[in-house]
C-alpha cells in the first residue's frame, strides 16, 4: 500500500510502498478514506518536540475509513462499518483508564496512533477495536478530524475548562482546534472572544459564532476584555499558541478565580510569579486530547447539526500531496487540510 | 495606647504611643490580647513585596481579644465578647463576596487588617462587626493565629486543593502555615509527606501526624514520592516556600491529573513549559487566605479537639519585644510567635 | 396608592387604596411599572400552601419600575434608576448568605417579597437596596419576570441541575418557568425535550428551541426518551408539574446516574423505593429560586439577545384587572401575564 | 468441591458437592479462604428482593483466597497470588465503565458475583482477571469483606456523599456497612453521629470513633442534631435501615443544602413532598457498591493502619455452618460474620 512516512526531523515525509498492516485478534483493519493534518504533526516533523515510536513512521492521526478486516475476538465492529479511529490507544485497565481518564493512560502498551505507531497517511491502518467509533451515515469521512480537533476541544471546554452558561471565554489562536473550541464554548453558553493575528481566521471565527474578535497586534486585548466584563476579566481562557507573549497576555486578562487552559504543544516556557496565582486564586491547567467516549459525543453533536464540520475543512489533498498539505499548515493558510488516501 | 508601627522597608517597627482607634457605627473596638506574627509580615517589612495602605502603619493580622465598644448598628457582637478579627475586611456586596469568595473581594472599600489598615500589634484595634468571630470559652486568645495560619490552611486544603480521603499529599515548607496545612490534610484523610530543610520542623511535623517526612538536601524526593505512590506521584502538593528549586521539584513529583497549590507570597518566579501541564493534565492554582465563615469552622475544629493549636505556638513576646519576635521568624527558629499586647 | 391585597384563601384579591410604603435608611421606594403573575401566587391564593406573613398582604413578586426615593445609607442605587426587585430579601450575613446561597437564607429578618411582605401588585413597593438590580436601557419593565421565572430557571439549570454540553434534558411542564428552563438548558448545550399536555405550550416550546416535544396523554414518553438516548434515559429532568403521575414518570425515564430536579411547589407527594435510587445512583434534588447575582447574569443574557423574553409574555393587564390575570393563569391559557400598575 | 447453594426463597442454603468451576482464558480460579456474610444475602434468601441469575446458585460475594489457576490471556495475576474478588463483574467497555462508573455497568454480560453467578460460599470460585485485587501480605483473608462492606462505604462517603472536612454526618444503622461508613466519614474529617437501636452496635460505633451516638427509641434525634449543629441539621446522612420511620426522620434532620444518601436495599418506600426538597434544596441520592479501583484504595487504607478491619469481624464459621452464620445476621447479633470454606 502507499503511505507517507517520517524519517528525520526537518525532512519531508516520504511517499512509499509498504506492507498492509497485519491485525491481531483484537484489532481491526481500516481502508483509510480521510485523515486530517494537525498542527501537532509539525511539532513532530519540524521540531522534534514529540519523538517517534519507531523510524520510519507513518504519520497522521485524524483518520476515518471503512473496516475491511476484524480480529477474531472483535465483537462490536464488523467489516463494512464506516468508522473513526480514536488516536489514543489506551489500555482500559490502568489507574487512569479505570477512572475514565483514558488520555492519561500509563500502560506500557499505550500507543499514540500516528506518533508512536503507524497512522493514517496511508491506504490502510490498523487499530484496537476498543478505539474504533462508528461514523453515522450522515457524516462524511472527513469527520476524521473530530477524533483530535473536535474532541480535544470538547474535552478542554467541558471537562477541563468547565465552561458554563454565562461565562466569558477567550480563545487565543483561531486555527483548527481553536475554532472547534470556539464552537464548543458557544454551545456551552459562553460569550466568546476569538483572538488571532490573521484576519481570515477572525472572519472564520465570526462566522462560527464568536461574539467578539480581536487581533492583538491591533487591539488592546486587556482593555477590550475588561470593558466587556465590567472590569472583571475572562472566566476561562484557552491558549493554543504557546508563545511567551500570548501566555503572558492570557494571565493578564484572566478574572480572579479564572481558569487558563493550555491545549497543544507550546515551544516557549510560561514564566509567572505564584503571587499572582495566589492573589487572584487563578488556575492554570492543561488539557490532553480526549477519551474515546468524548469523541462519540462529538460525533452526535455533528449528527444533530449542532457542531459545524464543513467550514473547518478548507483544503483536501491526495496522499501524494501530503507534504504540500503540511506546507499549507506551516504557512497558516488553512484551517484544516485533509488527506484523501 | 501602645502600638508597633511600620515606617520603612528594612527598618524595625517603632513602638509608639498613638490614639485609640475611633469606631464607626458598624465597627467594634477590641482590646487586643494576642496577635500572631506571620511570615507574610516579613515580605512587607523586609522586602516591600506588599505595600502599606498608609505610613505609619500598625502591623499584625492574627489578633484576638475582648470587645470593649460596639457601634450603634452592631447587632451580633457585644461588649465583653471574646473574639477573633478576621483579617480580610471584605465588603459583602461585590461580585465575589455575594458568591461566597470573600478573600477575592474587589470593593474599593476592601481593607486588609494589619497591611492596609491598622492591625493588631497594639493594645486596641478596630474592625467591622461583620469580620468578627466569637471565640468559644475553651479557646485561648492565642487562637488569634487561626484567622490566618489556620484558616488559610483550611481553605487551601478543602476548597482549593480539594483533598479527599486516600489522596497522597506533599507539603513543601513546614513552618506555621505548613504545619496547619499538614493537620488539615490529615484530617481530610490524606497520607501526608512533610518536606523541610529543618529537622526541628520535620520533628514537629511528625508529632502532628505526618506519615512521611523528607529533607530535600538529604533525601531524593522524587524517588521517595514515586516509591510511596506506586510510581504515580502526589495527588496534591502545597508549596509554601516559593523558591525556584522547590517549585520545580514540586512539578516533578506531581501525579498526572495532580494539583499544585500555592499558598503565600513567593519571591521567585515559576517557569514551566505548558507541554508538561498538557501531557499530565496538571493543575497549578493559587489559594488566598479564607472567608470569615471558614475561620468559624476552624474554630470549631479546635474546640472539638481535632485541630491542635498548642504545638504551633513556640514563643510568646510582649508588644515591646515585637522586633525580637520578628527576628525569631526571620531566623526560622520558631513555628508561631505571638505578641501579647 | 392603589394595591391588590390578599385577605383569605379562595377569595379574589381586593383592589384598594393604601398608604405608600415608608422606607428605612437602607431601602428604596420603587414606582412599579410591571409585575409578573406567577403560578406560585395560586398556591398561595387558592390553596394556602404558602402562608402570608400578614393579612392583608399585597401580592406580586416579579416587579420592575423606577426608583423614586432612596434611604440615607443607600449608595449604589439612585432616584431615577430603572430597576428590578429581587424577591428574596436575604440577609447577607447568615450561614447560607455568606456562602453565596442566598435563597436558603435562615435569618429571622428574611422576607419574601409579595408573600411575607408587601409586593408588586401596587403602584409603589419598597425593597432593601441590596435586593435591587439595575435594568439596562435595552430591557423593558416587563423584564420583572426575570427575577423569578428567568432566574429560577437559570439557578435550576446551571447550579442545581448542572446541565452540560451534550446532556439530554427533559422538562416536564412547559409553562412560564418551564419555557425559561428550556431556554437555559438549550443555552447550556443540552438536547431538550419539552413535555406538556397543551399543544399551544408545546408549540411555544418548539419556537423557543426544543429539540423534541411530547404530550404524555398521546406519546409514550418512556419509549421516546429511550429511543432518543440509545436506551439510556435522560441525564437531567426538570419537574414543574408536581403530580404523582408526572413525578413517577420522571423517575422512569431518568438515566443511571441521572438527576431529577424539582422546581416549584408540588401538591402531591413523591413515593419512591430507595432501591431505585441505589441501583441507578439516581439523584433527586430541589432547586429554590435564585441568588440576586444570578438575576444579574440573566439580565445580561437578555441584554445580549441570548435569552428571549418577549415570547414569554402573552398577556398584559392593568392593576384593576389583576384577578382576571390570575384567572388566565388558573386556566393555563397564558405563558406569562404581567400586571401594569 | 463443597458449596452452599440457594434453591428457594425462605429456605436454608444447601451444602452440597459440586464441580469445581472451569475458567475461560480471561478468568482465574481462586481457592476461597474467607467469604463475608452480607445483610444483602438476606434480601435475596429471605425476601426474594434480588433475583438469582440461575437456580441453584452458590451465594457469597465478599471473597478472598489464593489463585490456583489462571486463563491463558491473563497477564497481571498469577498462581499463588493472595487476592480479593471484586463482586461486580463489570464489562470495562460500556457507557458507564468507560466513564469510570463500573457499578453502573449496563453490559448484558455484566455479572454480580454471588447473586447472578456462583459466589464465594464454596471451596473454589472463578472470576474475570479484571475483577481481581491483590491482597498485601499484611492483610488477612478476612479482608474479603472489604470488597463490599468496606468499598461500598468508601464509595458512598467519598464519591456520592462527598463528605468533607468539617461536615456533620449522621449514619442511620450501625451494622457492618454502617460501621465502615462511620470509619470512612471519620477519616474524611467529619463529625459523626451513629444511630442504632442496639446498644452493642452503638458501643462498637463509639470504639470506632463516633463523636456522638443516639438510640432513636430513647433519644430525640431531631433535638440532638439541631443542638449539635447550631440548629442547622446534618450535612450528610447515610441511611442503611430503609424503614419508613428512619427515612422520614432522616429528612427531618437534614440541613438545608444537605444530602441524604441511601445505601443498600430498603423494603419500605420513601414518601416525601417535593416542596421540602425545593425549600431546603435537599438532595436525595443513591450509592451503589463501588468500582474495583475503589477497593484497591480501601485495601491501602487497611494496609496503612487507617481503616480498622478486625473489630468488624465478630464471628467466624465453617462452610458447613453457613446457615447458622446467616442466622446470626438475621438476629442482628453480629457485625460481620465470615465463612471459612
Amino acid at each position: 500500500m502507499k503511505a507517507a512516512r517520517f524519517y528525520e526531523v526537518g525532512k519531508p515525509l516520504k511517499i512509499e510502498n509498504v506492507d498492509i498492516p497485519r491485525i491481531s485478534d483484537s484489532e481491526v483493519l481500516v481502508r483509510v478514506r480521510s485523515c486530517g493534518i494537525c498542527h501537532t504533526d509539525l511539532h513532530f516533523i519540524d521540531e522534534g518536540l514529540i519523538k517517534p515510536g519507531k523510524v520510519p513512521q507513518i504519520m497522521g492521526h485524524e483518520a476515518a475509513g471503512d473496516v475491511v478486516e476484524v480480529g477474531e475476538r472483535v465483537k462490536d465492529v464488523k467489516v463494512g462499518d464506516r468508522v473513526l479511529i480514536h488516536f489514543y490507544f489506551s489500555c482500559g485497565e490502568c489507574y487512569y483508564c479505570r477512572r475514565g481518564r483514558e488520555s492519561l493512560c500509563v500502560s506500557p502498551e499505550f500507543q499514540h496512533f500516528g506518533f508512536t505507531t503507524d497512522g493514517g497517511y496511508a491506504e490502510y491502518a490498523k487499530a484496537p477495536a476498543r478505539s474504533i467509533i462508528k461514523l453515522p451515515s450522515q457524516l462524511p469521512y472527513d469527520a476524521g478530524i473530530l477524533v483530535d480537533a473536535g474532541s480535544t476541544a470538547y474535552h478542554a471546554v467541558r471537562e477541563i475548562g468547565k465552561v458554563r452558561l454565562g461565562d466569558f471565554v477567550v480563545i487565543i489562536g483561531s486555527g483548527g482546534v481553536g475554532l472547534c473550541t470556539l464552537q464548543m464554548a458557544k454551545l456551552s453558553g459562553a460569550t466568546v472572544m476569538a483572538v488571532d493575528i490573521s484576519s481570515d481566521k477572525l472572519d472564520a471565527a465570526k462566522s462560527l459564532g464568536a461574539d467578539h474578535v480581536a487581533n492583538p497586534t491591533v487591539d488592546n486585548l486587556y482593555e477590550e476584555v475588561r470593558r466587556l466584563t465590567d472590569g472583571r476579566g475572562a472566566d476561562v481562557i484557552f491558549e493554543l499558541v504557546g508563545l511567551s507573549e500570548t501566555m503572558g497576555r492570557a494571565v493578564d486578562i484572566l478574572a480572579k478565580g479564572g481558569r487558563l487552559v493550555f491545549i497543544g504543544y507550546s515551544k516557549d516556557d510560561l514564566t509567572i510569579n505564584p503571587r499572582r496565582l495566589v492573589t487572584g486564586e487563578l488556575q492554570i491547567v492543561g488539557s490532553r486530547a480526549s477519551s474515546r467516549y468524548e469523541t462519540v459525543e462529538v460525533v452526535n453533536l455533528v449528527r444533530d447539526g449542532r457542531f459545524k464540520l464543513d467550514p473547518l475543512i478548507t483544503h483536501r489533498v491526495s496522499l501524494d500531496e501530503v507534504n504540500e498539505g503540511l506546507d499549507l499548515v506551516r504557512r497558516g493558510e488553512s484551517i484544516r487540510v485533509v488527506v484523501r488516501p
